[in-house]
Order: structure tokens, then C-alpha cells, then sequence
């Protein structure tokens, strides 16, 4: 089996997590697979990296930054290859560029276009781990790029695709995907199966084990990916298609996401196309508006509640005042302290009362809902964010009750 | 004017310091120069990244520690890089592999076989400052190499050969290179002027200012260098093939190294063949010998005396006992506080009496000679090491005296 396996920046922070992340790889090439390994930063490398970036120039050009922050993951294949090669194992460190991993010149948050096999393929031929920098590749300049957040994910997930691994499996420092932050709730289930879309609303939603990215590429290459931990050796999460507990289990996951701002236009007037300016003044500034409710204010007029990232409140609120006249309000309402608090499952669609569940549990915990939000598989209310904690797991002992 | 510039590691080590460089190359470019800049990993990152690979595998292949330790460099041209964008002048940053410098594959001590000067010289049509990683290059199977110690300098010097550049410059933490160690000699002499030769002496004498391979691309090249201070703005020294000077000053330099072994092989046949037998050994382990001495034993015997640097001598000595009873000789004797002090200048071949003035010198310090050694542009002498710099102390004054 050719086996493409990705290791975090915790996972490989210092020399006693190489050597033991090392012996993961060790076991899985004796057992005769072939190994590709894609390694992030250490720890805190790329923060330290940027930290001196900013002492310099706090405004560096995207390109020189990517040049800057490269040299973390290229420093951790190095220290996988000497780890291995002290196990007595045949191991070598590729950085993106010599891999071939090309992308578009989008500095800091580039895409990949395509990766060549062939250096990878010879390794492998030759019996190698090869180790391959995450996060990283080069444009048509040849100069390096960086594919921005959850980067690693995505180098791991798109080597895997087109060498056509059999396995690509995500360590992380968790054992899978549960159905609950197992640090705020403690009967949190860990999941054997998720599908993609659960696994893509759960991520959209903070659940930060896997980056949306990487999920949408394996979907699109119908690759299964395994998450598992790093530190504790049994089976994971698998993230595929269609899962056998679809039916049983109705929702897969609930997940908090505390980076959220609720912004209130008070005071619109009650005429067509009121809504369509407020938005539109938003969409211009390139501000993506998530949960959308609309109530009637005092005097026949409107409220337009909506929300967005905590990092897109200033440039909304701006955005909003710029526009005033054209659009037309009293004042603008701005509360940062909520939270968004979501169920996901692929059974929702095929299952009444799922909303009523979750509502009745919010009630019985006395939380007040402040707005709804429901997709196909996702249903989600924002909350204080003081009750958020509570919220998440009032809902899960009503679903998991065991 | 195209301008090469190379700033070691110390010139680069902190925020400040690169403040302090970019301002240099700020005010070559804006007199209207193209500049490239060639650039060491900052203070002490080599140690860091080595120090690393050690707690993780001592016995690191080469290989990897090459992937390792470039990233040191790449460090630095992107911070420097920030640094000027900072003050709003336009600059690149290119790795060894993206500039195209190619290198054999003795990772680690590898040598630059050609250079690409298309990538370069697209920068500088485009009006850019170019820094470039000292010390990398990448060797025909595309992966990266280090040139070993002097690498940066090594650099600069073949950069500025391919580009046939008009001036290189290697700023150093000294304002030139002197007529002795300046923070030993209070009254050493910073020289306008040295020839490649006598440079060549002074470097491997451990004068430390500019590393004996560098120049001698210099002088392959007939590239004019010049060694100059990273803070204080003031004309360095110029290295170049013939000087002004020569016949004035007949010496240009005194130089004292410590990093030196007498190793003596007491009671030799004396037959013929036997000096042959010894240095056979000796350069079958690869040991390179420097100054050599035969004198008479006892009882019809001789000794031969050679110095091997310090890091040679269990080599050397290891070789002399395996081939103990092919050469035949009674014991060997090592003494490692021994210095070798040298003086060097091209007017010495046509001065006499230069070796007379030194060897008056040291008598008159009342230092005794152990050893002997000259050449048309140098003598040295070995001395105990705790005599050593009052021995160039005495032959400073004796020869600078104003």
C-alpha cells in the first residue's frame, strides 16, 4: 500500500515528538507500504518567524514573508529524515519546489494547480520514506509560496490524490473527530465514520481538527482520509462519502464557534430592496455574512440582525456606515460577545423533530436562542457567548444520551 | 556600477543590525548602483539548527543537514529583503536554487561548478535590489548543498565573477584587514592595500578577515575585493594583484595560530626512505602536514617533527601506529601548546635580512624558536603557545616601529 501520512506543528515540536512520531512512520514502512510523510512547522516556529518579520516591517511583502516562513517546514523534514536515518531507516526531505508542487502566485494563500510525481515516485522506488514540506510551493517564477491556513492539510490531501495513495491519514493531537469539544464535554463520542459534508460543517464551524480545504479536495478525489492521534495508537475518524451510521446516528457532531460578532441595522425602513442594499454594501467589501435574521422595529420599521467573523466586524460596521445614506437607518448595533452553537448530521434531512430537540434542550438549560440559522445538515443558534459552553452540552447529553 | 556585497552573519544578527545593513545597501543602490547582496544565516542559527540535529541524530547524513542549515540564509534575504522594502526601495530575495548556483555533490564542503546569471540580471533590469543566500547551491539531482566554512564569502566571489561585477565588498565586524590582530597589537596598522598572495597567507595563517577559498576565486578571476567594516563608514582594504605598497612596507602582515600540533616521531633509521614512509602514511589518511623538521636522534637515529592541525593529530597519530613497523622508529611525541607565528609579504623575496630582523626580534623577547618554516612570501616560527603574543607584539614593533 502506498501510505501518504501528515504530522502537525505539535506533533513535531521538539526531538522526543520527531522520535516518537518517527516510530509511527518506522512501523507503518516495516510493514512493507510505502511511505509519503508531509510534516508542518515546529510548534511555535511559524509564529517565532513572524514575530521577527514584524519587528523588521510590520507591512513585509506576502512574497518575502512566504520566503521567511518556508524554512519551518523544511527545517522539520530535515530533523524527520535524521530521525528516521538514526532508526537505521532510508529516508529523504523534499521541500515543495523540489517535489514540484506548483500554484498560483496568490503569496500566503496560494492554490494548487498540480504536483508532479516523479521525484516522489523514485524515491518510493528506491524504498524511501520521502518527507515532504507542508504547507508550501512554488509559482510559475519559481518562487515559493505558502498555502495559507491549514496549508499542511491540504499539501497531504493533494499529494495523496495524485500519487493515488491508498491511505492518507491526518495525526493530530486529538483521537478522531468527536461528537463534542471532548475538553468542554466529557461524554463526547468519538465518531468511526463522517462523511465529508458533516466533516465540512463541523470544521466551518471551529471544530478545528480538519481544514475545510483539505476536506473539499479529498471529496472532489473521493479520498478517504483517517484522523488520528499522534499520541495514542488507535483507529481514528474516517472521512468518506457515505457512512454506515448515517441512519442510526442523526447528527454527528455539535460544535461552538466563539469568533463570531452579531451586527443589528436598527431602523430601516419597511420597503423592497432595503435588504438588498444593506447586503450589497456588505458583498462589496468582500464581507461574507453568515446567520441572517430580520424583525420589525419600533414605528413600521425594520432590524437587520446579521453576523459575521469577529475580523470582518470593523470593515462591516464600515462598510454599513459608508453606505448610510443610500441605505437609509437610524444606528448601527454591534454585540461581540456571542457565540454560534451548531448541530451537524446527514440524517437531519430525513429526520422531524431534530430542531425541536435541539431547542427543547436549550429551554430545558434556560438559554435564550438570540438567532436560527438551518441548512440541510446543519442547524445553528447563536447565544451568549457566556452560555455557549453550557449550551453545547445541554444539546449533546439530548442527543447521546446513552 | 553593479555592486556585490556580502555581509556575514554577525552584520545580520538581530533587527537592529539589519536596519543597520539595509541602510548600506540603501545608499549604494540609491547613488545609482545595481546591487546584489549576498547574505550569511544570522549570529548564531547555524548553531541552533545544528544543535538541533544533534539532540535528534549526531551522526546526521550530510544531505540533511544541508536542508537543514539552508534555511538559515533563506532566514536572512527575507528579512533583509522586509528591511528595505520597509524603506520603501524595491528588493528580491532568491535562494541558491532559485538564482541556479550549481555545486557538486559533496554536501557539506561542496564547490560551485557554474552559476545561472539569467534570474539575477531580470531582478536588476527591473531596478530590484537582489539578495541572494550565501553559502547554498543545489547540485544536479536538485538538491541543496552548503559549501562549508567560508561558504558566504565563496558566494559573493563567484557572483560577482559570473556578473563580472565592478566592485565586491565583504563587510566584516573589522575595518580591513591589519598588519596583526588589531585587538592584540594596540599598534596594528590597517593596510589600503594586500596582494591575493599574501592574503591567501594571512587567511590560512588565521587571520580570519576573508576565507582562503574566496580569494583565491579572486585572484582566478582577477576580481578587485575589498574588506570593510559593517559599522563604521570608512575605505577598508583592498585585495588585488599588485599593490602600491609592495616595496615600501616588505612585510604586510604577522599572523599567529594556535590551531596547531608538533608531533614528533623520535628514533628513525637513518636510512633512506624512511621520511618517505612517514609522510606516506600520513597523506593516505588525508593528513595535511605544514612545517616539517629532521634532526639527529641519539645513537645514529633521527627525528622528524612535523605540525598537523589540532583537529588532524589523532588522526595523524593513529596513522603513525598502524604503520609503526613499516617505518620503524622508537615513539612518538605530541605537543599540542605549541603557536605558529607567521609574517607574510610579497616585497620579502626581494628584502634581505627580513627573516634576520624576526629572528632578532623573538631573541630579543627572549622567546624561544622550536621550529622553522619559509616560503618566497612568508616565514613562520614555532613557538610555545604562551609565548605567542608577546612573540608577534615583538615582531609587530620591530617592523612597524614609526
Amino acid at each position: 500500500m502506498l501510505i501518504v501520512q501528515k504530522f502537525g506543528g505539535s506533533s513535531v515540536a521538539n526531538a522526543e515528538k520527531i522520535r516518537r512520531v518517527a516510530g509511527i512512520i518506522a512501523d507503518t514502512y516495516c510493514e512493507g507500504h510505502d511511505v509519503v510523510v508531509i510534516l508542518s512547522a515546529q510548534g511555535d516556529t511559524t509564529d517565532d518567524l513572524l514575530a521577527k518579520a514584524a519587528e523588521i516591517n510590520p507591512d513585509a511583502s506576502k512574497r518575502e514573508l512566504d520566503v521567511l516562513l518556508t524554512t519551518g517546514e523544511q527545517i522539520s523534514v530535515a530533523l524527520m529524515a535524521m530521525a528516521l536515518e538514526k532508526m537505521g531507516l532510508p529516508a529523504v526531505s523534499l521541500t515543495g519546489w523540489q517535489v514540484g508542487v506548483h500554484t498560483d502566485s496568490d503569496y500566503g494563500n496560494a492554490r494548487i494547480r498540480d504536483i508532479d510525481t516523479e521525484r516522489i515516485r523514485r524515491e518510493l522506488d528506491r524504498r524511501r520514506i520521502v518527507l515532504v514540506t507542508g504547507f508550501q510551493g512554488i509559482n510559475k517564477y519559481d518562487d515559493v509560496t505558502t498555502l495559507g491556513r491549514g496549508g499542511s492539510d491540504t499539501s497531504a490531501v493533494a499529494i495523496a490524490a495524485v500519487l493515488k495513495a491508498d491511505k492518507c491519514q491526518i495525526y493530530t493531537d486529538v483521537e478522531g473527530v468527536y461528537t463534542a469539544d471532548p475538553r468542554k464535554v466529557p461524554d463526547a463520542v468519538k465518531l468511526d465514520e463522517i462523511t465529508y459534508d458533516e466533516m465540512l460543517e463541523l470544521a466551518s464551524l471551529g471544530a478545528q481538527v480538519l481544514h475545510n480545504r483539505s476536506v473539499m479536495m479529498a471529496q472532489k478525489y473521493s479520498l478517504e482520509l483517517e484522523v488520528l492521534s499522534s499520541y495514542v495508537r488507535k483507529p481514528g475518524t474516517l472521512v468518506k462519502e457515505v457512512t454506515k451510521n448515517v441512519e442510526r446516528m442523526k447528527i454527528s457532531g455539535i460544535a461552538k464557534d466563539n469568533d463570531v460578532v452579531r451586527i443589528a441595522v436598527v431602523g430601516l425602513q419597511d420597503a423592497p430592496g432595503v435588504a438588498f442594499r444593506v447586503f450589497k454594501s456588505l458583498s462589496n467589501a468582500n464581507i461574507v455574512v453568515d446567520i441572517i435574521l430580520q424583525s420589525f422595529g419600533k414605528n413600521a420599521t425594520n432590524d437587520i440582525s446579521f453576523t459575521v467573523a469577529s475580523s470582518a466586524c470593523e470593515a462591516a460596521v464600515a462598510a454599513l456606515e459608508a453606505a448610510k445614506e443610500s441605505i437609509g437607518y437610524d444606528h448601527i448595533n454591534v454585540d461581540p460577545h456571542v457565540s454560534k452553537v451548531s448541530i451537524v448530521g446527514a440524517g437531519m434531512v430525513t429526520s422531524a423533530g431534530i430542531a425541536t430537540t435541539m431547542f427543547e434542550a436549550l429551554y430545558e438549560a434556560n438559554i435564550n436562542i438570540k438567532m436560527i440559522s438551518t441548512s440541510e445538515i446543519k442547524i445553528s443558534v447563536l447565544v451568549a457567548e457566556e452560555d455557549a459552553d453550557s449550551a453545547v452540552r445541554a444539546i449533546h447529553s439530548k442527543f447521546f444520551r446513552r
